[in-house]
């Protein structure tokens, strides 16, 4: 016997297909929504459609945008000549919190995964390629991330980018800023003393 | 610089603002609702308006319903004697998942708690005397959780109950069912010999 009403499983149901969360979790944030005064649960179902409805990827970068060109894309003091390379939005973002890159973006939306099944064709790449084909991309930074997926996209990209002799580079490894020795894992700590630098 | 559309940002704040839910995870929710189909994303937005168009509170025991009247305050079969005081929606699930219990329910929506401010007349305290103020009820069980808050929930309305010379019991206290003592923590095992049955 189901003792929610039809329209809260459904509710629960919807919540439950969310990436990482349970049908425990799903339960107590339909109930939390369900408690929302009118006004606030209709802002909620508003912003899930209006996201929807505006949200397009850049025609250039494929960033995630509300119109055709996303900010970066649009901002003309940002050098063209330069294209960070990212698995996803999240990655746009954390670049520009460094406040130290001022090159333009081109978003995969994903990784190459044997493991999940997915290929070269399946993000992003194609896109990148006949961006960079025209000559104006001097260089390309992977910046996907530092684990076998990541490092598997970023080997197969710089080998299809090598026909355009665009200087092809990738974020350096090494211990993280304000971390410990201690705490810094085997493969990290290889990496960076492979990639130790002479200091003045 | 957002570098968010103000409409994905608005997205992310309202997954934010739901219990337990942080910023990363929010975002991470609302970049996949992004990433659903049109139908998919507009029946999430219709689910959550349609639950909160058509949940209210059962007139009776107060657990939520999409009609006037709950299931098992509709179920005639159900004994309207004993009522099973639970401290929320959830509260009436997990004991209807036993089988074992064929009365009907209360729901507190909430429990006392000093530390959160909670007051007595905070929670649904006082509809619950008025319903067995009339003599019908014959026995009140409490099943608010084996907590401080719980069970200081359940001395209060015990005594409130008193007048009415009902009997008023609580859910048993032991060790669980298929787990195993060696990891039953001291004040169970405590509460299983104080309350230990003779064995036939």
């Amino acid at each position: 016997m189901d003792f929610f009403p039809s329209v809260l499983e459904n509710l629960i149901d919807k919540f439950a297909a969310l990436p990482g969360i349970g049908h425990k979790t799903a339960q107590r944030l339909a109930f939390y929504v369900i408690s929302l005064s009118d006004d606030e649960a209709l802002s909620f179902a508003d912003a899930i459609t209006a996201a929807k409805k505006s949200i397009e990827f850049c025609t250039v970068c494929l960033n995630l945008t509300a119109g055709d060109l996303c900010p970066v894309c649009r901002d003309s003091r940002r050098d063209a000549g330069t294209v960070c390379v990212v698995p996803d939005p999240k990655g746009v973002l954390a670049i520009e919190r460094s406040h130290e890159y001022n090159g333009r973006y081109h978003v995969l939306h994903g990784v190459i995964s044997p493991m999940k099944n997915i290929g070269p064709d399946d993000i992003r790449i194609k896109e990148l390629i006949e961006r960079v084909s025209d000559g104006s991309v001097e260089e390309v930074i992977m910046a996907t991330n530092p684990d076998t997926e990541g490092e598997t996209t970023a080997r197969y990209i710089s080998r299809l980018l090598q026909p355009f002799g665009i200087k092809v580079t990738r974020l350096a490894y090494g211990i993280p800023v304000g971390g410990s020795l201690e705490f810094v894992d085997d493969a990290t700590l290889m990496r960076a003393i492979e990639g130790r630098l002479e200091m003045n």
